[in-house]
């Protein structure tokens, strides 16, 4: 019996400047066959991250970079379409890192369960890594406290996003910043944050002075950049700054200076402090359950951009860095069989 | 009966590049007379920190600015010499902060006793706010471990040679950053720090890559600029970086950017956190006393750079940002009457 044909999207190319298509290679070969044990699982949606950018380069990190002619790594909601596992059973939906390819081979235990009712996408954003890297983040280092000023960056992100209506379920006054009036109207409107700063349209320290005459309490920064030094001069004693990402340098071809108020740190005895989701493992169940309460009791709102097409690839993991997207970016490839 | 005259050090002109006597008047006046419960102070030593360069700007800071023609801040030891306040009699030798300055009345309240048996310049340096710096920065936010490899810039400082020794202490691999050879020949001879790092001489960057192979766990920074960006380039997992001070900007005439790679604190989960050691005030004395007994142990070696005459404090305060300074700048005024 023939295999069904697999088209891939290999890196063909380390990022050096903007990313694109230029950096990978279409691939098409036949669909591998599961062993004892594993599983055939067909990708439905692509799920797209900021630091996926930072796994094509060639540098030690807190994961192998993805290897010149490998497949592009990311994570994926599928389904089972052949099985050697009674555990995975054929029709079953799973979420899994394969990649930028339309089918995968995998031991069964490395295919996790879409919970039943839970809609496909969900496990992919808000439910997955996206809502976890927020949770963690703005609860574990971020530490808002009723009655703070919470400013979040990339409010209108993935991440973002759920970061700045954690803060307002804990009782903080929160400013999200981010790019256009669209993002902007969906953050004071749906989102329900207290402000939005529009770093296109408006200075954005000028914007931090009048809305946090006190100083901000925390600064939950997926940007890094001049967001982040502005962000900086606006610390309150004791300020936590979260540190989850800096969209704003990853496509710079040099790394680019840090603020330069750094000693601002000193003067407002504040602390600034980066997370990887992966170290809190331990903890996701807890995160998705009350994410999942959160979004069931209306408390987050979350907006999903789906892109169309796997020949699409390239094209919508660019939007994250133009700021395209509107919420978790994401590709559908294929429906349910 | 005619008053002593008093010799002042007032702030005229705030800085902008590197400071000097340009930016002080020289004055005289008439000593002031102590009224009820006061006393009149004779300054005996001037102490001198970096900090006090930011406490000349007209910024916002964690103290108000001095203002332009008052009587430049810092720090002294002196005697009473005309008491209205029976707890600080005439003789007594008392800490306080009344400044360039040979004479002050304060309230006896402000004057602070210097304890029995310890040598005078002691409470200005290893047993003052230097050394308790010090004591906080390493131990409350720098939090070493027993087997930790610790990495001390500004080593042979005041502050940094307490900040590494304490490590040391506390069973920890400790490199030493200063400039020259007579510093780091301190560093490794008395101080006994693992290794000691030229950085006038030597390649920050890769002799932190020889000496710390598996990354710092811990790096009290005091400096800023280029050497913390090296530094931050060999975080260790759950590094922690104590922010205290950024002597290498100091007197730059513009903001200079910060480091490049601030992203490591993410890659590496990594925490920044600065410090004030006012806001440990309520544990004074319990770093007071420890740090005593580590200096009476020997287990901390402690060195002072003591300039002479009253009318060299301008130049003797430049000294800390010239590097000139071997330990904790002081300039002696008077002898004891």
């Amino acid at each position: 019996m023939s295999r069904p044909t697999n088209r891939q999207w290999l890196l063909a190319k380390r990022p050096d400047g903007m990313v694109g298509r230029h950096n990978f290679d279409f691939h098409e070969a036949e669909a591998p066959e599961p062993g004892p044990g594993e599983v055939l699982v067909k990708t439905l949606y692509l799920a797209f991250e900021p630091a996926m950018r930072g796994w094509m380069e060639d540098r030690e990190s807190y994961i192998p970079p993805v290897g010149v002619g490998e497949v592009m790594r990311g994570g994926i909601v599928g389904q089972v379409v052949e099985s050697n596992a009674s555990e995975r059973p054929v029709g079953s939906f799973v979420q899994c890192m394969t990649g930028w390819q339309e089918y995968a081979v995998i031991p069964a235990a490395q295919a996790t369960p879409v919970p039943e009712g839970t809609p496909l996408t969900w496990p992919l954003g808000v439910l997955g890594i996206t809502g976890l890297t927020a949770y963690f983040g703005m609860l574990d280092i971020g530490k808002p406290t009723e009655g703070d000023t919470v400013v979040v960056s990339g409010a209108a992100g993935a991440t973002g996003s759920v970061a700045a209506q954690i803060a307002r379920i804990h009782g903080c006054r929160v400013i999200g910043i981010a790019g256009g009036p669209e993002k902007c109207g969906w953050l004071t409107g749906k989102a329900r944050l207290d402000a939005a700063i529009d770093y296109k349209s408006e200075d954005v320290a000028a914007r931090l002075a009048e809305l946090c005459p006190k100083g901000l309490n925390v600064y939950f920064d997926n940007v890094g950049g001049e967001i982040l030094e502005a962000a900086l001069d606006h610390l309150a004693i004791g300020a936590r700054v979260v540190l989850c990402g800096g969209i704003s340098g990853y496509n710079e071809k040099e790394p680019q200076p840090g603020p330069r108020n750094l000693m601002n740190l000193v003067i407002q005895r504040s602390r600034m402090e980066g997370l990887i989701v992966l170290d809190y493992a331990s903890r996701f169940g807890e995160g998705v359950s009350r994410l999942a309460k959160w979004v069931a009791d209306g408390e987050i709102a979350h907006q999903e951009d789906i892109q169309e097409g796997f020949e699409n690839a390239p094209e919508t993991f660019q939007r994250l860095f133009t700021g395209k997207n509107l919420g978790k970016q994401l590709l559908h490839v294929a429906d349910p069989e």
